[in-house]
């Protein structure tokens, strides 16, 4: 087997087979996008991740970002990279033609980023990060301030960030204190900390900016009060770029994602940090959460893309290793087989390959909505909006935590092999860890969906998705073998609507911590359905396809994907057992545990 | 909160109040060790493990080993533990007064090597490894082999290892293939190359003395013709120490135990590297696995000491750390609370403690088995020797798998910080990911549970298992609120029994392949299981000593044992019901798939 980190047989099967893609182009705003203009761009982004980003995946851990003097220096990758985003019109494909992009479906947008992201995690984040925050100085800065940045922006020249974190809040937003004093040229002094800012400072571009949040002096305490600001490294003056008071104060040295700087900022120090308000004063923090759940969703796919990565490179070492006989026959004198034929390995690469598969299907599902929440028809824009923002945290989360088992097995599978620097696994369990904590860790999805997403709009959201369940347990009741998974599908739904019912019923009596102590087991339960729906969307698909007679390589593919969808059955959904097990009763003990409970 | 990686009070716990191991003095072997005794050499550990281990925890990971021209250089605290454990006696400290020892219950030395595995897992290896090897010595070796190499081991001079696997064999023993030719003089040229040799060749001693299996010329193919041999680095002749032409070839690059070097040996290259024949020839694999179920133990008690430094860091932080408010009262005008007052930050914690001292509690009952097994009353012996056998592979791997878990979990609970080396949780998650996986992995400990030790001594091991359990809950039934308790380890107790008889059925057909294919649920299962029973033995200490009114900090330490055990049958145990479903289904999935359907 060749080296591998993605599947492109799959991507097309998810963008054609099963999401029908092709179908926006009879939107007004894809109408240029046909299947072939969609597999083009996808083919692309797999070329490019093959020749330029997956040969310096090793290399990019290995020689680390150095602060040196001030400014941070990173692989000459990112600025390769970077320029080629800009040229390619890749930070920009999904913004509008007179925004200078090539509006192409955020659900393509989402394949072509999965390759470059599985190929390369450190390399994509550059311009994945640059484009998130130009998209935020489209929607809400001025004429002047999206002439100022936003072209170098999605050309590749200079990096956007997305500036929040500061030390003595972490997670707490409404704890921030980098303030915002307005000056009399409409500007505003910027002064204080922030940190973990991702890419927030390297030599691969000319300039950085910084989309951040700050606190104008006088405005309400907590998240109310906050705004958002464009704080770029270096400030556009008289045509030249002149230093913005803005410092790299330090530079984090972190488990993995190693190619791609992560830094502490420090704002005037000299008194001249210079920040431009982004839409209106105290509003910071609804404009930002478009760019988090952008952003949300893009961690969701990077953490797929890691397991992807990771899955390819223990399938290979398990179809080439030679180790071992069958247990039916352990006869020393026959040669050892390949150890993919031991049912245990088999496993877990299935296992690996449900968490991929089972995610990415998700993923591109949210991302379908995404583009019909926008561009969609009037009947199907706000249900697509509800559904993307409820499905939020759980496409965010569930590739998160379960990346982390699924690279953990991967790993397990080249035994002590895994351990080492000599293969890739460690690697990629390495990457993997970062994703449920950035951009809000598994906790704080977890409060989001159940304290907030599911009683959104009334829980209209929540039966939309229940509906959207339950009509794929329809297709799967007319396809012989499948009848029985939508059987199993459907008491998850039901386990999963009992569980919400509990929580909120205590919501309602007032005892909320208690309604929210268990939010991570909920969100862990939903994503259990929401992947067990998606991988019963692609079993119908896939049993249809066989259905037709399809023979060789391509009934080989399509046998897979019906294993990998019983495989998460069997294995997987069950889990969901145990979870409503505990969700559905009342009993407070961590609410009520003092922490001197702890001591000794 | 002072650093701290491990609990003198759990321990102490552990050892009197749970498992009474002072009564081990009314046996003549152990009959100079009262509790007096005990406690001060646990007091000792404790004293070494603050002031010279944990001090260089951090230090041994960042200064790895180097070759250098042949010979591994590694940090000057392996000498220098090496030195102190020989001078204390801890590397034969559970050995006969006769062969150097101090004849110390194997409960206690448990205990000991917790505390400084917990330190310095690294460091603490080096001695560990060396006791292992001259143990297997002075079992089978020739009165000359022992007084040539023992004293020199137990004295801390000379590292002992255990050199098993090869290359092309990993796990498949019955591949091994370095070879031993007999010579005239009694000694065997031994020639081949061994990998993941752990303390292989370093710095810190005088001399290597392998504990190596190879295979005699002309002996049967399989696990059937191997045996075992001392093979020195330097050999003792005429008084010196002269090159035995073992060598160093190569020097792995780990994810983690960075401190603790492992390596590739290649011998015979002159074709002078001799070897001694320990014990009969053939014998080799039997005599290996005394080594090697002890040191299965081990390795579950080093990732249960991994799991406590992390638990104890994760907790200091949640307890300083000041970040967000309570969700019932978010005014952003009250100053933010410690985050151990978050109940999702308290679920983490009581996880990481319950990981760590339910594995604790299991890997100290099956030492105390250890003991009764050797030196037992004669009614004890035989049957402490089946718990211990049937339980080893669980001591082993549930510690080893949650350990993953409850270390990325402390990670979690420090955010950001916790993905950056400034803080200890990243070392902690890096060093836990070896244990699934030397001394056997996950899936060769689970077929040795499934497929040999619930079937030995015609299931009478799995039953005096069931009778223990059985007795805990009896004791629990009469102590108010755990009565419920009981109920729920009898279900569990129940499922596992409903599983082993549908397993041994499809063996009792012949259908080995499908009857071993899910056996890491299996063991999975089990130790959910094993680790109830010991939390509910511990709840019944703890709320009969609550019972007796103790109030301040005593009563915080037992309602925090209850608050614990009360986790784990909230959220643990009930983990078990998705695996029955599965292990109790008759679906071949993993045993019938083709490899084929993996293209793509």
């Amino acid at each position: 087997m060749e080296d591998k980190f993605v599947s492109e047989r799959n991507l097309k099967f998810l963008l054609h087979e099963v999401l029908a893609a092709e179908d926006l182009s009879r939107l007004a705003h894809f109408q240029d996008h046909d299947r072939q203009d969609l597999d083009m761009m996808l083919n692309t982004a797999l070329r490019i991740s093959e020749e330029m980003l997956f040969p310096a995946f090793r290399e990019m851990d290995q020689q680390t970002p150095k602060l040196d003097q001030g400014q941070v220096r990173v692989h000459p990758l990112a600025r390769e990279f970077m320029r080629q985003s800009g040229e390619g019109g890749w930070i920009a494909a999904t913004f509008s033609y007179d925004e200078g992009g090539l509006q192409i479906p955020t659900v393509l947008d989402t394949a072509c980023q999965f390759v470059f992201m599985a190929a390369n995690l450190a390399a994509a984040a550059y311009p994945g990060l640059t484009k998130g925050a130009a998209h935020l100085l489209l929607s809400y800065g001025s004429e002047e301030l999206k002439q100022t940045y936003v072209p170098p922006m999605i050309a590749g020249e200079w990096q956007g960030t997305m500036a929040l974190t500061e030390p003595q809040a972490g997670s707490s937003l409404s704890d921030l204190t980098v303030s915002a004093q307005p000056s009399e040229e409409g500007h505003y002094l910027i002064s204080g900390q922030k940190i973990f800012i991702s890419a927030g400072d390297h030599d691969g571009v000319d300039n950085v900016v910084h989309l951040m949040l700050a606190r104008i002096k006088g405005a309400p305490a907590g998240v109310k009060g906050i705004s958002l600001f464009v704080v770029p490294k270096l400030r556009p003056e008289g045509g030249g770029l002149l230093p913005n008071d803005l410092h790299t104060a330090g530079l984090f040295h972190k488990l993995g994602y190693r190619g791609c700087p992560i830094v502490q900022l420090s704002m005037g120090e000299a008194g001249d940090c210079r920040g431009w308000l982004l839409g209106k004063p105290n509003q910071g923090l609804s404009y930002m959460f478009q760019m988090m759940n952008e952003a949300r969703i893009s961690v969701g796919l990077q953490a797929a893309a890691v397991a992807s990565g990771a899955y390819y490179a223990s399938l290979k070492y398990a179809l080439e290793r030679e180790q071992g006989r069958p247990v039916e026959s352990k006869d020393p004198n026959q040669p050892p087989v390949a150890i993919i034929r031991h049912p245990d390995v088999k496993r877990l690469l299935l296992f690996q390959r449900a968490v991929v598969e089972g995610s990415l299907a998700l993923l591109m599902q949210v991302s379908l909505y995404a583009d019909l929440a926008v561009h969609g028809g009037e009947q199907d824009k706000q249900r697509a909006a509800q559904l993307l923002d409820l499905l939020t945290p759980v496409a965010k989360s569930y590739p998160a935590e379960m990346g982390i088992a699924s690279t953990s097995a991967g790993l397990q599978i080249l035994g002590g092999y895994g351990y080492t620097e000599e293969f890739p696994l460690e690697q990629y369990f390495r990457d993997m860890r970062i994703h449920a904590i950035h951009e809000g860790t598994t906790g704080i999805q977890a409060l989001d969906l159940l304290g907030r997403k599911v009683r959104l709009h009334g829980g209209r959201a929540l039966e939309a998705f229940e509906q959207e369940v339950r009509s794929t347990m329809e297709a799967a009741e007319g396809v012989g073998e499948l009848a029985g998974y939508a059987v199993d599908l459907g008491q998850a739904l039901e386990l999963l609507r009992r569980a919400t019912t509990a929580k909120l019923s205590l919501m309602g009596q007032g005892r909320v911590a208690q309604a929210l102590a268990d939010a991570c087991l909920y969100l862990e339960m939903f994503g259990l359905a929401a992947v067990a729906w998606q991988w019963l969307k692609q079993g119908v698909t896939a049993a249809q396809a066989v259905a037709k007679g399809i023979t060789g390589g391509e009934a080989a593919f399509y046998q897979g994907k019906l294993a990998t969808m019983r495989y998460f059955f069997h294995y997987e959904l069950p889990k969901s057992q145990g979870l409503a097990r505990r969700l559905l009763e009342d009993d407070a003990l961590t609410v009520d545990l003092p922490p001197e409970y702890f001591a000794d």
